[in-house]
């Protein structure tokens, strides 16, 4: 791989490009986003150009699209006219399932391949960006069958992924949005609720004033913006709502339970999830 | 103060005797805790010597009590044969109504002053102990009446309280039970209970390989065992059952508009407050 394109330089597309840079990619790096964006990503080092969608795609062997997913969705339509053929389109999306089957609409002239950086942070935007984001992170691969993985392009994408640190996971589409449903948009609610909740409180401001780094861990995912979940959620309602049912129920449990001995087994049982998250692969 | 006695000598304990330490303080610390943690206590620097309940009871200008809650209760119960008149007793237990109702009971020949340092972390006892502990955290205070913070020993102590860093909190106990159940109580329950949802789904193994930084910090607090918070659930389970009844409302709300674009309120309210937990006092 000797091009690669992003389009959408945010907190992840640029993270990309530097961890990329920092694992030996030596080829060039073209940036598709908005004009003050691509100027912030060539005065950061991040890209070396700043291209149109089409041009870069033209290009490209590698088609990395980090956008929102819906917006994903929209630059999938666009791409199959200048795209070149065996270069390889994946993109860094939360949901996978909406955005695989529009790339088998769109996309007849190049592969596409389905991935999932489980890799974040509360700060956005280019300026935000580490070469150690992927660092012993997931990073999750969508094939729709294993054939999928064996391409020439894929084999290789698959081979920088390993390089920047990252742990590569495959996984079916539908079973990628069930298990991020659960890891990571159910704690995203958990949290938007939990401080929405607080802030609707009588004694709100006396809460902020004793707050303690618990509630501040249980309020860091809180900060983040609508904008980028309107489309996770949107793209995903059926997993998520099942999470939500199973957190609501097992939140209605406790209650029935407050302050009576029997909680002992559900303290138990959520500690020694909680271990096996923290415990090494 | 020239004497002060630590009823428990765990990671609370331990670290405001630590803190004392590092702010200056050259009296001598007693320590009383099983033969186990004085002598951990002991070998670490932590205390200067081990006694007895009832004889560092009867040399202590400070009997500062660092135990679970029921516990704290229990020792009330013992302090009044042997305690210095004048001497000031306090206690760092995480509800405080029914810890100021024990004293009033039990305590005739000294004055109790409840307090609630807001600190802490998920590793536990006198080897995790940390003068830092305390260090821009909240300290709560809960007197009866005004009149309990100007007696010289109450004076003294919240002296040294902001020697050590804590930034001091004055509430009435009622007020700091409501209060810690919002701010410490349910978000430890939304921890648990999200945890165990999660370890009960049938994709639990998977959903712990793509877990990402944001379900760590929503299952930190999951870590906890349940013998700490056994007393605390059922010393403020008034309280805490409001909260949680909050909060699972406000989950019903999000469940009930996933995927709507309504969602953009809850999402800013709940921002909003996360970002004035951490602003600047």
């Amino acid at each position: 791989m000797r091009t690669v394109a992003l389009a959408g330089v945010g907190l992840i597309g640029a993270s990309f490009a530097l961890a990329l840079r920092r694992a030996g990619f030596d080829g060039r790096i073209l940036g598709v986003s908005s004009p003050r964006t691509v100027e912030a990503a060539l005065s950061a080092g991040v890209i070396d150009e700043a291209a149109p969608l089409e041009a870069a795609v033209a290009e490209a062997d590698l088609v990395y699209l980090s956008q929102p997913v819906l917006r994903i969705v929209d630059t999938l339509g666009l791409l199959d006219a200048s795209i070149r053929p065996g270069a390889l389109v994946t993109d860094a999306g939360s949901t996978k399932l909406v955005i695989v089957e529009a790339a088998r609409r769109s996309l007849r002239r190049a592969q596409f391949l389905g991935g999932h950086p489980m890799a974040g942070k509360e700060s956005r935007g280019v300026e935000a960006a580490e070469a150690s984001l992927f660092e012993g992170r997931p990073y999750v691969l969508t094939p729709s069958g294993p054939e999928e993985l064996e391409t020439p392009a894929a084999v290789d994408f698959q081979e920088w992924i390993r390089r920047i640190g990252a742990r590569l996971l495959i996984l079916d589409p539908a079973e990628h949005d069930r298990t991020v449903a659960a890891a990571s948009h159910l704690p995203q609610l958990a949290s938007t609720a939990l401080a929405s909740a607080l802030a609707s409180r009588p004694n709100a401001a006396r809460i902020a004033r004793t707050a303690g780094p618990g509630l501040l861990d249980m309020t860091r995912l809180a900060l983040s913006p609508f904008e980028i979940w309107a489309d996770i959620l949107a793209t995903n309602r059926g997993p998520v709502g099942e999470a939500l049912d199973a957190y609501i129920r097992r939140l209605e449990a406790i209650r029935a339970e407050l302050g009576s001995g029997r909680l002992e087994e559900e303290f138990r049982r959520a500690a020694g999830f909680a271990a096996r998250l923290r415990a090494p692969e």
